[in-house]
């Protein structure tokens, strides 16, 4: 049965999602979820748009008042944002657009498992590069052909970045995955402005704390954003998310203050990590990724799952290890503690 | 500028939703909204979802919930159930998922629009099939090397339904769009779990009046369901659409009462639109498709825009005409007022 069905599609194993238990008895550092609310402006401008007609009514479907009040924030035009249902939908959008069956595909690795899986539903081929041991990329390590290039900057799951250098001149469409950016020293939401064959992808999930709406845009270039509009379902982004995320990125204040308490928990516990025996780089994100000498990384993790702590167990080719999510100071202790009993 | 994006991408002209004016001012019906608003338990679970973890946490990508829900509501397995985006989204996944690049998809004519943009996206070839004058189809017209036919049952925008055989010994693998099975006096929901090759689609924006939230599922052979779980983005549905989903469709009464007023407005109407001169085909959805004798039918749409109703105004290579969306009655008694005066 199924001989209907692309070969591509019944061949593939299909991205799998971090654990995502939904009651609660668990404390999640696997998926690099906020562990604080989102700002009170956005549960408020949500509780309003439950009266009046705003479920029963098509939501707008190029999200004018979300890209105007994104415009004004980040100043940029309103023309190069594209509004997507979670930046997965950007990233899928972006694909369809500039990836032809059987064209090819390039990332770095270890980094974010869906990208393979977009190539793969697209029919497209896939190339991998290695990350230099300071996580820089090597733009001879590009073959020719490549339609698209994906670099996440941080990158997931190690955390680094890469030089500025290496984005301004990188030699095939790229897309930047910025879900981490907000949690970096810098970011690259204008370069597609300047350069035409750069995009950027922005997600809400995590420094907005909104993984729950899905939502997350994209900026590129305008004309090339009208391209990415043709493509994108008419309706990817629901009355509720889009009102959700206009009060989100308004609230740049609170989102920073987040960010602050959330990096300052990241550098206080990497010395501790690293004295447990494990090695961690660096990380520019809200995650840190944690190789250890003597003990297996997927006993590790499901020691701590037993103990009601899930992390994510990530394994590649060539290396695996844990990333581990960064939480509230007591979060981070709570993990020390068990860290501390396990290895 | 723009050479590395696909050529299929450059030359399509994209899809053209109806009309979504934000603003309240028009009487809106040209988009098959309903004019009733949704069951009070989901604006009640949406309310109660807004609390706690829901908006900072990912929601479950398999949306076992809604599944389990529906698969009791409807008398069908879960494992049967894809959970959507929208119904965009679910024949956005089944297209991915069938029709390679260079495949080949048909569709009835006049139907919905998106089914070309569809194809296009996906680099596909696309082959019409004309509707005999009572709504039905004829197998002998489709072509080989079919790789997905596309047939809304309700059709839109003539609100005809084809015949059950039709449907049952289609030479393709095929979808059957219900998007407006709830105001007909049949549908298909069933059929896949016999028939391997046959997908349904529904939506949750019209009978159940949640266009906004953006849900729609289909039902396939739970095979074929497993393939397109693969396709679709992992979080495709947000947390809080999945929650208003459930509950909208645990209110099977409310949704009911308001397609029974809805279906008894529908008949109400027709015949007046008759004695105004429009010709009016039998409709089992919740709009009526109005050609008229003497008047172009792009004039009637701009005279109501002017008077603040939108109707939606649709144009096929063979033939144009009005799709009105069926309102309440004193909606429906406006707009009869306006078309008195016009025609």
């Amino acid at each position: 049965m199924l001989e209907f069905v692309r070969s591509n599609i019944l061949q593939m194993r299909g991205y799998e999602p971090g654990e995502q238990p939904q009651d609660g008895e668990y404390l999640k550092l696997n998926t690099n979820e906020n562990p604080f609310p989102p700002s009170p402006r956005v549960v408020e401008a949500l509780r309003q748009a439950l009266t009046g007609d705003r479920l029963r009514k098509y939501p707008d479907p190029l999200g004018r008042q979300f890209r105007e009040t994104a415009a004004r924030v980040f100043g940029i035009p309103a023309e190069a944002i594209l509004i997507a249902n979670g930046s997965d939908d950007a990233l899928t959008i972006i694909t369809r657009t500039l990836v032809p069956e059987h064209g090819r595909v390039l990332f770095p690795t270890p980094s974010y498992l869906l990208y393979e899986t977009l190539a793969q539903i697209q029919g497209a081929e896939t190339h991998t590069i290695p990350f230099t041991p300071t996580g820089d990329l090597n733009p001879q390590d590009v073959p020719d052909g490549v339609h698209l290039s994906y670099i996440p900057n941080p990158n997931s799951p190690t955390g680094t970045v890469v030089p500025r250098s290496r984005l301004h001149y990188w030699p095939t469409p790229l897309v930047i995955d910025e879900a981490y950016a907000d949690f970096a020293d810098e970011n690259y939401l204008s370069l597609p402005l300047t350069q035409e064959k750069v995009i950027v992808t922005r997600s809400l999930s995590k420094s907005y704390s909104l993984a729950g709406i899905r939502f997350g845009f994209a900026v590129a270039h305008p004309e090339l954003t009208r391209q990415f509009y043709k493509v994108k379902d008419s309706y990817n982004c629901d009355a509720l998310s889009l009102v959700a995320a206009t009060a989100a990125i308004e609230d740049q204040d609170y989102m920073r203050s987040n960010v602050a308490r959330i990096r300052a928990t990241r550098q206080r516990i990497i010395p501790h990590l690293r004295q447990l025996g494990f090695s961690v780089p660096d990380s520019q994100a809200n995650f840190v990724w944690c190789r250890h000498a003597e003990r297996p990384a997927r006993w590790i993790y499901e020691q701590l799952k037993a103990r009601r702590i899930l992390v994510r167990y990530m394994s590649y080719p060539e290396i695996d290890g844990l990333r581990i999510t960064i939480g509230t100071d007591a979060d981070m202790d709570r993990l020390l503690d068990e860290l501390r009993r396990l290895v």
